[in-house]
């Protein structure tokens, strides 16, 4: 375990805890008191049919979602529906590498994968909420994996899905730069094999990963057209340091691995023996794809190859320079799609 | 200086060594006894009018030029032309860090820049063979930044030009990712500040460089479609180590490194106090643009914005799923559309 003033109520609550005694994962190793945090919003209504669950993506939480997606007036809109935000295993605020107990904390935290995550959650929301149904999944990147997990692994329970620039299954070239990430990290003499004194250890990695995120992260039109500088950023250079490496270098390199690792091999079509054509066959969720049209991570072309094998699905792309760290919100425009596209999912019926 | 069996006559040859003096460079270094190798094709004319200069690519050297760009019935015609491939400085038949005795080699090599190879490549064409105009100047990648240069600098020589896959000012984005790749070795604790006593002391981090080429260089369309299997390689991962790494493991890191700090920087602006309109509006060379149509490091949007500045120039993107890496030579279709255009622009009278 590592101290991380980080992960915490102060800098993303409030937040609650859910245990599962002890999580089996499908790689084979055990969580023993797995937490799950999730924060929520709004209220359950009697008929419990108006539940939304939003998963997270990489390095992100459920503060995040909440400051960005959540509001009155919004299509995720807590006066309407009872959201439910849930963090993924290794984000930092659910169990993580950094905060679970010698001995199997930091370089020995388990391989964990997108089903166990999301039958994580579908235990969180059965058996503490009890619900049978779930309005909407929606999530973002890694995000948007774990809807695909949820649309195909329980369809019965999954009214409508939107995945967010993320695929069903992750392409080569996306497993490829994940491993890069990985290599930045991995590669720095501090990091010792995950057992590191403090994170401080692994700062040069970690702004290694920092740039990479920049290069791939938004797209070559943002670089372009100087949206950094439009973003409060006077340089290049001011950008790296102060908003990309600002933002990583606060985080927990084991917890950014464990997450990469699990990204890297996001795949529904392992339920049905590779075939992801039939995996998508049983989505039952109306469901609507949203890539990012400048994604370089989770490019539209490949987003759509997969809207097609999804029975009734539609192909909602939101149009945007900020590539796939558009889910941040800084471009409004994108923000405002985004809302329209579910709010006409939500009113669908299904 | 390394021994290195990479750069010799065996892998490279037949190639000559030109040598200049003193090359006085533009950020300040000296390279003494600067020596220039470059393979010529063809027999200069009586009327000194059917010279070609083709400049390397970052890794490149002649002979990829030769194998996959000259040949009788192709644009470039040896029975027709002319033709000098001059090999850019650091690419390790050239004076390079790798072969220049110590003091000044190794980690102390100078910095070089666009500029000082396209002066070093003057000084040949015109003091050796005597020209006083070039029928054509063509390049690919930091090929295409050169002949930028060129049509620049010595607007009365140049009579016409076709930068292929490349920008006359590197953009911020391309100069980021360049970043992560010099990143990806001088990280390796065996660079050794570019002390290495081998080259094999940095294979951790050349193979990161190779990886971070496969993700950026080709496509996701070229993944997506499994080019690699019809290229030959069982797996993506046979792919990046048969491949990707073979290619770069042979060659010097210190020699990669020079390359990538002049590429980072190739700028004609500089010619006009960082006024890239005025710089490429002293182009009076028939210009062809030919960015690759899925290339990450020269995307047609930038190369298209810059095509806007040339007086009298056409934009001829090539189709290709190969991305950057079509300059390899693997995709006939790309290689045929580049045949054409090179064809339709010595055809033409300027």
């Amino acid at each position: 375990m590592t101290e991380n003033a980080y992960y915490t109520q102060d800098v993303h609550g409030p937040y609650e805890l859910y245990e599962i005694e002890a999580l089996q994962l499908e790689e084979g190793g055990t969580l023993r008191g797995c937490q799950l945090a999730y924060a929520s919003f709004g209220e359950l209504n009697a008929a419990k049919d108006n539940a939304i669950l939003i998963p997270t993506w990489y390095s992100g939480t459920s503060k995040i979602i909440e400051d960005v997606y959540i509001g009155e007036g919004r299509a995720l809109d807590p006066s309407k529906y009872f959201i439910v935000v849930v963090n993924q295993i290794g984000n930092g605020l659910s169990s993580s590498p950094h905060n679970t107990p010698p001995p199997g904390g930091m370089g020995n935290f388990p391989r964990v994968r997108i089903g166990d995550d999301v039958r994580a959650q579908h235990q969180l929301v059965t058996e503490k909420f009890g619900l049978d149904s779930l309005a909407l999944v929606v999530g973002g990147s890694m995000g948007a994996q774990q809807t695909y997990e949820w649309a195909v692994r329980y369809p019965d329970m999954v009214k409508r899905a939107a995945p967010v620039a993320g695929t069903a299954k992750n392409t080569a070239h996306d497993h490829l730069f994940t491993e890069t990430l990985v290599d930045a990290i991995t590669s720095d003499p501090g990091f010792n094999k995950g057992f590191y004194a403090s994170p401080a250890d692994v700062r040069e990695g970690l702004l290694r990963h920092a740039k990479m995120w920049a290069v791939m992260g938004w797209s070559t039109e943002f670089f372009q057209q100087e949206r950094h500088k439009a973003l409060g950023f006077s340089s290049m250079d001011d950008f790296i340091v102060n908003f990309m490496n600002a933002y990583f270098s606060v985080m927990d390199p084991n917890n950014l691995l464990c997450m990469a690792w699990k990204w890297q091999r996001g795949d529904v079509s392992r339920h049905v023996g590779g075939d992801l054509r039939a995996a998508l066959g049983r989505v039952t969720a109306k469901t609507f794809v949203m890539p990012m049209s400048t994604d370089m991570f989770f490019p539209p072309a490949d987003c759509e190859a997969e809207w097609r094998l999804i029975p009734d699905a539609e192909f909602r792309p939101i149009q945007t320079i900020d590539g796939h760290l558009a889910l941040f919100g800084a471009d409004p425009e994108a923000l405002g799609q985004l809302d329209a596209h579910l709010t006409e999912l939500l009113a669908m019926k299904v």
